[in-house]
């Protein structure tokens, strides 16, 4: 019997100088990897240094969130880069917290993309090689995660980088793997036990439903949940206990 | 025979944008280290990828230059911020800079504030402490460089790094040597061969006059010369020149 | 009989793109006067305009609220800056929102500087002519808010501006009418109605209990509450009432 | 005979912190109208009021420049922000620079959009509507400069501002009136005698030859030159002359 397993990730340290957000401390108490703002779309040097120590008291996995040059959109406005700023944003955002991981005795893990850098290095084969070609170039031991099916995974694999497919629990799928805009009618699953009746589903049969009814496979290393509300917080639970339920183990990546 | 030897660092990469500053390429061939910019008060991850390349390719020592959040006043104005915010600012800015030279193949060496953090932290321990356990924290075998008998210099001392004193050819000393004001008469010395006198007298006896025209020990470990118009390159050359007459060699930290 | 009169101000207009602070639409169906910020230490283009739009519809008279380049830092680290600096900031600061306001269809009515730009300009003299020239050069009947007895309210006055002294229910005095710094012992009056008691003093007599136990002079045309928890706004209402008892009448200033 | 007119603009004010950009005194001796940008692509209040003040010394009329929030981009990559940002952006830049002009003693004359800002605004109705809107808003005698035939100048004279069809001496121009991408063969028209004459033939016939080889027609309200370097600043003059010797009066929208 293959023993299943997946990675519970959720975006972390999000605030920035006065200005709170997020429920941290309480979210990495449930998630296996943590994505920590880099100080671009949202982090700053203090936040980032607290979020690290949490993280490893806690000892949830750690990765670089770096985003677009957009404190004011919180990065989720596209830009268009060149894959040389794509590269070098990444090289950046990377360095800076790695420094604050290292300063804490501990191992910077992954990177995921974040926001419309995160959305577009997932169709755009050239921004997710810049990304891809970044972290490998500072430490090719770093794991890549991306959108499952994304090109930003496709690159990770390229470059000879650990890559991992991450799935949504909330979001619709495209029949081509893609998520359903948010603008779009039915893109967001509200119910929380037909969306983790989703995730299991993608765990243990590498299967999901399409908008259009079809099943498309998916693959399922690591789901994002996040841990901005206490209604996130008790998804987040309730998703813990129905993976633990059917005997997936929630490890890190 | 003792061997004399001295480093000669610049300030590097201060370009950021469409904007250009220093003639980083050239001053490069004379300077055994660079302090490059990390994106803070100057600098660019573009900028700071190509200045770390031409680095390499010269054989030039590379070192942080972490300065406040401040790019409109270019670094240069004090800023009150706390000595846990030092730490932190420090530690992104390093390890920012660190990832581009990683992802060339080469080392960091060396950290050296910058602008007003620099002069600061010449003077307040507990920011000096600061900066120096950032550095510490990430990577104890960087070197830290501060104006020569600081509290930066001090401070790295006590926390068990190796420090570098830097000294300043251009400059006058007080006679507790600290630096004499720029808005003070006389603070600048504008003859170069007086200059480079007083640059030779440092490295081969440990002494300067002060303003007030007593002598004053000083360790000069590294000179600090410019790259920011053809005369400050004639300057670095001219230096130079100077240096190897005396048999002083021109060596990295 | 003298009608006694005075304002309740508050600062407003504090959240930045995706983040959230203070309780705006609720503060100002309470208070006369709105301090909004103005895009540096908070507050962004969007915020703006949707705070303008709200201080419209609840009559609440609309000053700028200009603060140091230091969103990190919320415009509360001192920063030298010089008084060329400080009246161009003050001139582009009260610029961008006049604009907003006039978009509106009203009319920006005061200035009040932020954090601690504010406290430095309250003892600097020629920080607090900077900031007073700057209002003064764009618009001559705006009138400039500052801590009662500051330099910046003397610089209002000095160059023919209406000036208004602000005062705190909250905070402790020292004997020469400055705020008693917030690391101190003493400083926060955390008892509301005695908070309430000493500004119904000051509205009434003109006077307050100092830290050290005499009664000082100040005068008090404008009182300074806040809004960013339901605790605050239970406080503002509580003022509101006790001065409506007093036959104390609260207006714009 | 009609009396022929045409007005010089060009960017100026591009300067940001120690960093220097364009030939800015030079260049106001020669042009009619300056587009000052505003302290996001470029700028920063201490420039905006040194600007101002040379403007007006030198007679040239004055327009806001705004431009995205991309210093690191200086303004030129694509954003994907909503109208309704479009518009807050532009109001208050606009409402920055007004400010400087108003303490000048001065008034604000014209708005043209930056870089990025201006080429998405010239294709998208949208975002060309909600800049027109923010400056009517602000000021309904301003005027709106766009590029000929684009959506920016429709959508200013929809909302009844007088609006300004700007023309370049140097890019090829598409059939359908639109610039030819920088990135294809032949975009920039490296000739300056073949440059001045396809101007004059614009201003006298409004007409001009498109790549394709087929006479457009073209409206030329006012020229962009460029004085960023001495090559440039000869060009201007080079241009003055000739329409001066075509009896063209060039003058101020």
């Amino acid at each position: 019997m293959t023993l299943l397993k997946v990675d519970l990730n959720s975006d972390i340290g999000e605030s920035f100088g006065a200005y709170t957000m997020g429920l941290d401390e309480e979210v990495m108490k449930y998630v296996t990897s943590a994505n920590i703002a880099c100080g671009w779309h949202a982090g700053d040097p203090m936040v980032m240094a607290k979020t690290v120590e949490t993280a490893v008291k806690e000892g949830v996995s750690m990765g670089a969130h770096p985003g677009y040059p957009d404190l004011m959109g919180f990065g989720r406005r596209e830009m268009k880069i060149t894959p040389q700023e794509a590269k070098a944003y990444t090289i950046y955002q990377l360095g800076a917290l790695d420094a604050f991981v290292r300063a804490a005795g501990a191992k910077l893990r992954h990177v995921k993309a974040h926001g419309a850098f995160y959305n577009m290095a997932a169709k755009d084969e050239k921004l997710a090689m810049a990304i891809a070609e970044g972290v490998k170039a500072v430490n090719p031991d770093l794991v890549l995660m991306g959108l499952a099916n994304s090109q930003l995974v496709k690159a990770g694999e390229a470059v000879g980088l650990k890559s991992v497919h991450e799935v949504f629990a909330d979001r619709a799928y495209n029949p081509d793997g893609t998520l359903v805009a948010r603008s779009q009618e039915g893109a967001m699953i509200k119910d929380a036990d037909i969306a983790i009746g989703r995730v299991i589903r993608m765990v243990k049969e590498g299967k999901v439903e399409a908008i259009t009814g079809e099943d498309i496979a998916i693959q399922a290393d690591s789901i994002c949940v996040h841990g901005d509300s206490p209604q996130a917080l008790e998804f987040v639970q309730k998703i813990r206990k129905a993976l633990q339920d059917e005997n997936i183990e929630i490890m890190p990546i």
